[in-house]
């Protein structure tokens, strides 16, 4: 950390600050500039506690942190690839992974024939929302019915199930009948949720939240792993812009190559959110694969249910249409010497 | 609803949107304009099954909703502030509310200290943490014995309690203790907590997320009324912008009168959480006065947990700033025809 | 336009609505709903003007477009694509077009050396700055000096030219040597400047500015449009975003298929721009390409000017980088059935 | 400037950065934490050029800027504040200056009226466009004629003439008959307009673009006085956000407080473009007085005027309207110890 003294300091502030930091078991630097005094702190500060501690200091102007806030999500630490393996494929590996199925499980013949149709067509998993998806409280999800249907599909076709788990007590429920577990961007900073989670044995998807910076994402990946639980993806899925035309959503497409050059983590991209409207999923898609996501999440459902569940934030497409993506995508996937 | 027919749109096109319509006994007017033809849906279509079964017909552009998605809340259905009644004050009345405290609750000592400072300086309800409240894995919060504490703190002074709850199946615990339930931020679509506050028979402060819509801060809002419990104060808290001179956030401070406009709920800004650095708060406090704010949450800890707990985030005032900082409000609060 | 009248406004006031779109030869439609009455005019009234007298008449809540305010850059009044001549290459065919050169021309030597390496690799057109790039008050350009330069580049490769100009009675001298003459980011809405270059017989690169929506983009181009000059090509350069990772910017990759659907004009990426920092700007070239953008801006310098004058923001490949970056790109524009 | 070196930098690479940081006459601090290597800059590295030299270097993975890149804008270098003496007033003062009038001018006799009006109510100086102040391409201004009634309007009351520059080559004409030139958001970066202002004799009125930094905003300022004019007045005027129910845009409230400490010039505030929509101009005008701004910019017009004009993104109050809002904010003013 690099502690900037205000301009005109005192010499009594300056060694307040380098006695605060020893006391910390820390070492201190000093600069003295022309305008101002700088002081540099050795050691591992990454605590947000000590640097709180120097920012509200008499005569200190501001704190600059040298060290990332997380350590184990680091590539600097660990620069290695973190490979994943899911029932056979190892995710984060150059075989890029894509995640398909509906918003919700609505019935078992829904899920079942949906399964067949992704893994003929060539996906990595199958997702699907159990309990109530919606912001709006017309509808309710299948809850612990949808998760037996869900390990029913994955009995018949062996794709490994990719559900979401919103509450810590469910946690251990949802992971008798899932392979990844999955949080939503609105519970990226769910804490209860994220020790939950890393204390369970399952691989964790994790998803940005629509405001939240690429370091509290990694921070909240570090949760996890600090728990125990080694085996996180992390997820690029939209932020908020102003641009009325894409649904006020735009896929953030520079956090791709910043996350792979950050973390050892595999980096996913849910296409179909990022999207925000139907016109774009497959240019977002397109452009994920190209920019090095490891995989993707592609919302896929029935021509009825579509239908019936679509809004103007909801953009799944069809079997037929992801077949036809797919192998859009496969050749983007090759010019960037991936496979698919 | 106003479904938009795209350019060259056919007559079997118009009429099977129509025929749809009419299967959601709702009523249809044609208005065939020179270049584009829109239909008005005419009856209650705030559901949003409704309105994506017509987005994804062929032939139609797209739909704008006329009616706000909420209803309970709006202030059309019910014209009249909602007051809310705690420990004998009346919250969304002339007065402005204050509530006031630590980020977290530490130890007895503190938190009695504390109230009894808060109390004596006009502030109106007692806040703090007791849930982890860290974004980092360093701290843990003391769970019941700091709700333990509240409501020691309370029996002394007579402050009414507001403390976050962040998970479902701890809301009757935390409810024998607080007066009031705070949902945070990152928890504003926590469905399955937005549930469990709406059964309680506590009102909430329910703090809009740094990147939700007011839109989405309300139909959260409906989805608590919607469950029964009718007290529910809004809380904008800040949003995030690119601004880093400014902690990447600032002040919403639009919100206020537009709030005040589409609901009759009581509208809070927590101007501690808004102002981004320390700088800045006494000018977002009076600046939310001056808006319109129902009242206030400010963030006051003692000295000493002050630098303990300091981050470039966090920024609590200490008792003695808060008196000082309470008269410069009362004059704002005077000049908008409010009492504090 | 939709007139949506406030609930209860009575029936005179839905009269004067009525009556005043009338004064404005322009028909209207009643719609009486359960809750709100709503008035569809019918009839072309793109004219802001319009809008507004009716937005403010007593009764009326608000109004909501239904056509788009632009019309000649729009695909549904001119579906065909617009293909652009320039020096025997059509941009915005199904050919990729990497329009790269250095942010600032300094001097002879550098601007032709470039230029024989830029055409040996293969780009279509050469870009450069003369007036005064930077933002900060310590350099100054070349001016016609510079602009004689590039004149003499494509001279001796056959490069176009492609050179901002900043100040309307600039036009004339700018477009004495240039070929396509270049709009900034912060002058997209310089409208005495987009008048000039709409007189003007050379095809116009208009950048959207960093916080400016696509409808206003697409208006600038309406602007110059409407003067007569109809070889505008809209250039996508990145978004201002919270996020300190990337630079606090993104590419809008949604903004790529969005603007292709709504105009007939072509799409380009300023991917150096939209990367935000070197790590980023192979990904976003790939991504942009990926998601159907006609071409692409690259910045390139010598490596001693890149040293001189890099900083956080700019970050220009060398031209080896260069040719290595451009077989990469051309393999994802293979991979869409494109060309480069 | 503080240099942070790749963790595994070598020996060679630090001294390199070494070298060429003597080689601009400055002086090298290095510091060998645990992790890393950091290099202090010793000496005024202001240069954005210098900073750009260091961070492409082999082995450096970041440079963070320890001092702001102004200089003669900073209230370090010059704490006392500016004040800008404008017909007999001194902006900058404790008395906050309003600044009212039309957004267009339109015709003798509206400002004239409006001149009237505006000075019996109390307004500070009367502002109105002259050029083409429309996004749209259906009107134009009066141009030179617009300010001959501008001029004539302050002969017959007194007030100082606040108009807008668009176009460098104008300014001298512009200069003949106003007091103050004002710099629009869309041109806040607009170099050559910057320059042909700091050399002019007249106080600047400088708007922060919507999307600009403060930063930025300072080193517009910054580029304006370096060209001697010290009399600039730096104006937020709201920053573009995801939020549709306030028309996409809120005063960025906590940018004042900021703004007042980074700077010694006077700090306005546009309320009426930042207000969004009619609703809350005067919560938004009340907050920017309550927060600390030194005056206000209020759209104000004749009522035809407003009827004919309106458009969702202007809202000016009509003469009546803007004495009941004076009359309101001097109240507010009162509270902060200000007059108005």
């Amino acid at each position: 950390m690099i502690v900037i003294m205000k301009v005109g300091a005192t010499k009594a502030q300056v060694e307040a600050v380098i006695a605060n930091i020893k006391t910390m078991r820390l070492d201190a630097r000093v600069i003295v500039g022309e305008e101002r005094t700088v002081i540099a702190v050795v050691g591992d500060d990454r605590s947000a506690i000590d640097r709180g501690v120097l920012s509200v200091m008499d005569g200190v102007e501001r704190t600059m942190p040298v060290l990332a806030p997380y350590k184990i999500a680091s590539r600097e630490v660990h620069p290695a690839d973190t490979l994943i393996s899911l029932k056979g494929a190892a995710i984060g590996d150059t075989r890029i992974a894509l995640i398909a199925g509906p918003r919700a499980v609505i019935s078992r013949a829904q899920i079942l024939e949906l399964a067949h149709a992704l893994k003929a067509a060539g996906a990595a998993a199958l997702c699907g929302g159990v309990f109530d998806p919606q912001p709006y409280y017309t509808s309710q999800g299948l809850g612990e019915k949808g998760l037996e249907y869900l390990a029913e599909a994955r009995e018949q076709t062996g794709l490994p199930i990719v559900t979401e788990v919103a509450e810590p007590e469910l946690v251990p429920m949802v992971a008798r009948y899932a392979d990844v577990l999955q949080i939503a961007p609105h519970n990226m900073q769910n804490y209860p949720l994220l020790n939950a989670v890393g204390e369970s044995a399952h691989a964790i998807l994790l998803k940005r939240g629509m405001v939240n910076t690429l370091e509290e994402l990694l921070m909240a990946a570090e949760y996890i792993l600090a728990r125990g639980n080694q085996e996180v993806i992390v997820c690029e899925g939209g932020i908020r812009t102003y641009e009325s035309y894409t649904n006020n959503i735009t896929l953030d497409i520079n956090a791709v190559p910043v996350l792979k050059a950050k973390t050892h983590l595999p980096v996913f991209v849910d296409s179909s959110h990022a999207a925000g409207n139907g016109h774009s999923i497959l240019s977002a898609s397109k452009a994920a694969i190209a920019a090095g996501a490891d995989g993707l999440i592609i919302e896929v459902d029935q021509p009825a249910n579509i239908a019936r569940a679509a809004s103007n934030e909801a953009h799944p497409v069809n079997p037929e249409q992801f077949v036809r993506l797919l192998q859009d995508l496969r050749r983007v996937a090759e010019a960037v010497d991936r496979t698919m």
